[in-house]
């Protein structure tokens, strides 16, 4: 047991050198047949990922290696998985020793046959799977679905057992663990990171996770940087900077760094068990102060730098070419197996090298005796409850929504900001649900007018604080509003704490929501393999509210507008995407409540900041955002009959000037029959074959009609609305209007004009359409043209809208 | 003049209180009167950008402030501007002592007002925009403009002079300077980092730009944290960790941190001198180092982090709340100026602080004495032609790109990998251009098999070099293929690079390209205002390869297939984007050619690295390309009538597989006329009035018909193709096939037929469309059906396709 502070090592300045353990924490608490043991678990690990990557067959080496034992196709990647399989093999002795639950987050993710093979050894994969069993006929089995068709991939897919990060696009593991680890007291995640991983964007920033762990009510995250020297072909940065730099770098970050360095296995066996003995050791002292003595300041959390070997144990030398240690070890070493017998032997030798005849019986499973130095039940780490996170999720408890709403006389009339009574509704599901709901944002909580929850919960902050922070700041460290410059640190965590069974909301600007496209991306596609996969338990969707939308920049400008994460959104499987559009207080309230109680979904919810004209009592937003899209009679004309045209939007500034060119058609045009459609569920708009929301074609043609111009206003780029209704009977007489690129400094109505989504554009639109209005309508079109220069010489002359458009209402 | 090694003052722990100046670098290098001078140029800086946010007239203050004189919506940033005031002026001087060119990099762009301020007061925004004029008129102009409708952005935008980093999105201002700084040896990029910016995954990461600037060819970054605390609403975590940690974090990081820390102006300007004079001392001393001695390790570069009140010299106090050193003052402080007429005194007294009466003459001219501070000519930050780079860009000296074309004599006969020839191409771009042409990538110009350019020129290393790195490392300090694994470093270099006139390809992953979705974005932004602007001469394009595409990721599965990014690309500006799915070797190298050439776009090559058929000889590439789609004769059976059906395809693997979808069909119905369609350029499918390369309409309906089925097997998301054709008269019976989420661990064929794409399922798609065929047909469909099965054993039982799927080739 370590318990005084720890003594560091005179750790030499090679950063070249591999043999004998380097360890900044000193220590041989392994005798040395748990060495011993230690070892050959590493052996199997190690003999089971290398099988993985070539064996089809003669999973025990029964009988000497042949050219049909080996996979057609060689694929996977070596190189990281020792490590990887160092560092779970470790962590099953902390977790026995102090009883202690952790889950495994494999940054470098395709090294995944080191995370497969401890999970396998450990009993969990047959637990989940019971055709691999634990046996030759099992391992032949396990061996051949590795990267192989019809089988499993080669990252910590979501078929890993224990995996909640795939590690398929890199940068993630830490605010993933960070995710993970709050609101769990008493678990560790361990999160390996790569050298390689370390040098993005995501990663570098989410070292300061460090920085929003409480340790009172939150776990630990146990970063260990696996510095195995090399990417696919490249050393990585961190492994080739001074010893010292290293170490200032990860004290810099807050955190106090413990070296483990080296390739010989028995004195790095003991290093890593002395310094994961430190660790949890320190961890718990922090979380005891912090708990006990109510220690509240930002504690220094250990972390490892475990400079091993690329490709620790494989071939030194193949071909004359240095691989173990070297960037030639990355994917598969050896790679003409099948045709070079002088290789096909070398590779034999090395499956060989670990003694499987000492690591399994006669029939392949692995011997009793070093199974047990794995945890069992739910301590596995393959098996870990956390890890599967809809087992423990808990449905949260919801005031009533209709609570929150707001009452008016008439519909648009009065003005109200929309995402406002939206932040009261959090705060008290935040009230609620005091452990597992959480609200993240990039430093836009207040700016979003959601600053209501800070009633209940105030930001996360336990650094450094100044006087004048009790003036507004709005910072506890017990807050769990979480906000930090980094959507990709936001978007993170708040996956790893849906991923473990938790609740959460994000809301961001619109235009940087494109900084995670590609972390949606891929938790999109996580999420449609769960669904596939029966033993995973459903987990609470991701709610992500696009806010400061385009059209209201004023600050801001061109930079600020891009409306097309929703484009990236509908490219992604309709089994888990949603997305919705509503246009003021109540039905926004009413599809936040619809998504904060959902599963398995990513809900994407856009509604803009700013003051927006009120349509829908709750009782017509509730109707209306079930039904996900419907015709308004307040301000259609068209009761009774076909219309002479459909005017349709999505969107709170779209639906703003549809119905004022509505209002300007009918005071020019009394005659003219218009019916007016919302749209708040975009899927709506897809075929119900594409997509579960769909309209069928018999509901779509009763409300747009067969052959009547429709004019659709978009909050986003318009094509997309185009391409979820290209199939449509009525598609040709489709005009969408949208955002086209056309801004700068802009007035909300001047930007509208830019795009012609303005209700003048509209209008013209309208006329055009419109056959028998191609004579009479002429003057109206001038009119409605003078009008539009008219807003905009006001807005050059004063800045501002002329108030009769900004505050315009209904008129009928 | 600092010479000697620096002298750490002991700097206290204290990172709250302000006041004089603390500095890691001692001296008093100004006079008095130097200093005053300066304050008074910075007074003005602020005067200036105070009067931006908030006057509409009285600009000199000749008459008390009234709310007429108001802007009426109060737009902009006060709150990081002084600090970057206070630094370009600092700049100035460094730039007289020394002769020294230096441009302006601003993190912190929505500060612009503090860019904006001494641009103008140096002369460079009147030498551009004349009617902005040096005196009272312009001065009332100057303010009106800014956050303005029909003025000017309130970021760094395109139309700032001097300005090649907006800053509207945060995070790339290190790797934009490192860009600029590539093979500039004399010039210095100061890039002043915000400590919200500093949060960002993409900043975070960029720091380590300091490994890949040759201080022997290149010139120098110099980095300034401006650590003025907050964000919109926050405190920012650099700002509140501990002083020796911040220390500690950019040791590690490799640099020389020099801090400048206060309030007090005298001091500061004089702790800000010496610390500039001794950073570009150090600078200066690393370039003469590995310029006359030759050395070649990696040098600790200076950088300053300049800890200064947010909103320095603002209000103090705004309504009983802490305004100056807080994030009150982020944005407009003092907001209710219109009807507070305490507020609007408060104002006045600000700008009066600023005593513009000493600062401007009668005239409202800047006064001469002080106008002297700031450097003259191309002196100037504001009019640097490297900030305005397509002014120094010289055209490429290209090889013929024809001379690495391959010959053969049948198309559709054998296979070669696409991308490799064009590694040789680049080869000899980079021989030819040795110092304005670059080639960049996450880790992968080898994985992407261009290595060839390897044989010119090496990837940039200039860390440790271990002894293996001779076997096959390919690293040189004198390389100039840029690797780091960080898609936006990546991007932010490059970027950085074209806009001070240099020329760069880019190649990365298809599916890890959305990482840099965001960038893209911005980037097809800033060159869309930039071909509004006269003056901003034109850069080259930026071209972007995309490879390791959705079809073959044999070794990684579903979170490497994503082929989104053309979607986003869609959404910008046709005058920006060009999109190129070239099929083949010579096609490939066609494409790139004119790519490289080309001016002011975003090229994106989409090309996979595998093995693929060739089609068209050199000659034939180079029509087809420069029609950019056509029919391939060879490959249809319609000639001199109309056929039964129309197939076309983009994309290598789309291609091979719509041809091979041909063939099955001809071998089944001899009689039946088939068109095949190759699309090279997409743009092509749009029409004429949406984007430059549109076809008109009689071209589009003479090439795919008025009223014949077309299947079009497309290499993306199939949704694209019909926003690019829904307003084509023959949209209605245009089906298109395309990536659709179906994948795993697959083989090519396999995964084809999962998302519909591959031979069979276009040869059942066509019968299905054709009515002549809908009984004899049946057959057929059993037939492919039965084929696709056993494609799809075979990939189960051997992990590869069968070889006559997998390399197959035109029977006719």
């Amino acid at each position: 047991m370590v318990s005084s502070p720890p003594r560091p090592t005179e750790l030499t300045e090679d950063i070249h050198a591999f043999g004998p353990a380097r360890a900044t924490i000193q220590g041989q608490p392994l005798s040395d047949s748990e060495v011993e043991a230690m070892d050959a678990f590493f052996r199997a690990c190690n003999y089971l990922a290398v099988g993985m990557i070539y064996l089809l067959d003669n999973p025990l080496l029964k009988e000497p290696l042949k050219p049909e034992h080996i996979k057609k196709r060689l694929l996977g990647h070596w190189g990281s998985s020792p490590g990887l399989a160092f560092c779970y093999l470790h962590l099953n002795r902390i977790i026995k020793k102090y009883q202690q639950e952790v889950i495994f987050l494999a940054g470098p993710g395709h090294g995944a046959p080191g995370v497969l093979a401890p999970v396998y050894l450990e009993g969990s994969y047959t637990e989940i799977y019971h055709n691999i069993s634990e046996d030759a006929h099992g391992l032949k089995k396990f061996f051949k679905q590795f990267s192989f068709p019809g089988g499993i991939g080669s990252h910590c897919t979501p078929e890993t057992p224990g995996s909640i990060h795939e590690g398929g696009e890199l940068g993630y593991v830490l605010s993933h663990a960070c995710g993970a680890a709050f609101d769990n007291p008493d678990l560790i995640v361990a999160a390996v990171v790569g050298d390689g991983e370390a040098e993005t964007g995501p990663l570098a920033t989410s070292w300061h996770v460090n920085k929003f762990l409480n340790p009172a009510r939150d776990g630990a995250v146990l970063p260990i940087l696996n510095l195995n020297g090399y990417k696919i072909n490249n050393p990585t940065i961190l492994a080739r900077i001074p010893h010292q730099d290293l170490e200032s770098y990860f004290r810099g970050l807050g955190y106090e760094p413990c070296f483990v360095e080296g390739s010989d296995r028995p004195s790095m066996h003991q290093a890593m068990a002395a310094t994961l003995d430190y660790c949890v050791t320190r961890i718990k002292e922090i979380q005891r102060a912090a708990r006990e003595e109510g220690v509240t300041t930002l504690p220094r959390w250990p972390m490892i730098v475990l400079r091993t070997p690329k490709g620790w144990t494989g071939p030194a030398q193949v071909n004359g070419h240095k691989v173990e240690g070297f960037w030639r070890s990355h994917q598969v070493p050896l790679a003409d197996v099948h045709t070079n017998p002088e290789n096909l032997k070398l590779l034999e030798n090395w499956l060989r090298s670990y003694r499987p005849e000492e690591l399994f019986d006669e029939n392949g499973t692995f011997r009793p005796e070093l199974k047990a130095l794995a945890p069992t039940g739910n301590y596995r780490m393959g098996m870990n409850p956390h890890a599967n996170g809809g087992l423990l999720r808990k449905d949260l408890k919801m005031p009533d929504f209709r609570q929150y709403g707001i009452t008016f006389e008439k519909p648009a009339q009065i003005e109200v900001e929309n995402t406002r009574p939206l932040g009261v509704f959090l705060r008290d599901v935040m009230r609620n649900n005091p452990t597992n709901f959480r609200v993240f944002g990039p430093d836009e909580t207040t700016s979003n007018k959601l600053n209501a929850i800070y009633e209940v919960s105030k930001k996360f902050w336990i650094a450094e604080y100044f006087e004048e922070d009790a003036d507004g700041g709005e910072l506890s460290p017990n807050g769990r509003v979480i906000e930090m410059l980094s959507e990709h640190t936001m978007e993170g965590m708040l996956e790893g704490y849906l991923l473990t069974g938790r609740h959460g909301f994000f809301s961001t600007y619109e235009s940087f929501v494109h900084v995670i496209d590609s972390m949606f991306n891929q938790h999109a596609k996580w999420l449609s393999i769960c669904n596939e996969l029966s033993w995973r338990a459903d987990i609470a969707s991701l709610n992500l509210l696009i806010t400061s939308t385009v059209w209201r920049q004023d600050h801001n400008g061109f930079t600020h507008q891009d409306p097309g994460f929703l484009d990236i959104v509908c490219n992604k499987s309709a089994k888990v995407t949603r997305i919705y559009l509503p246009p003021d207080v109540n039905s926004l309230l009413s599809v936040a409540d619809h998504c904060l109680r959902s599963k398995n979904y990513v809900n994407v919810i856009v509604s803009d900041k700013q003051l927006h004209l009120q349509y829908m009592t709750m009782d017509q937003a509730i109707v209306h955002c079930t039904k996900g899209l419907g015709i308004w009679d307040w301000a259609s004309n068209d009761e009774g009959c076909e219309p002479d045209l459909v005017m349709a939007s999505a969107g709170d500034i779209p639906t703003q000037e549809a119905l004022a060119a509505i209002a300007l058609l009918r005071q020019e045009f009394p005659e003219l029959k218009i019916r007016y459609i919302n749209v708040v569920d975009l899927f709506k708009l897809q075929p119900e074959t594409e997509h579960p929301h769909g309209l069928s074609d018999r509901d779509f043609d009763s409300l747009f009609t067969l052959d009547r111009p429709i004019i659709f206003n978009f909050h986003g780029y318009p094509w997309l609305i185009h391409r979820l209704t290209y199939r449509r009977h009525n598609h040709r007489n489709l005009h969408v209007r949208g955002y086209k690129e056309k801004g700068n400094i802009n007035t909300p109505l001047e930007l509208a004009i830019n795009n012609e989504i303005d209700r003048f554009s509209l209008a013209i639109d309208a006329i055009d359409r419109l056959p028998g209005l191609q004579v009479a309508g002429a003057h109206a079109k001038e009119k409605f043209r003078n009008m539009q220069i008219e807003a905009r010489n006001y807005a050059y002359e004063y800045g501002v809208d002329k108030p009769e458009f900004s505050h315009w209402t209904w008129p009928f």
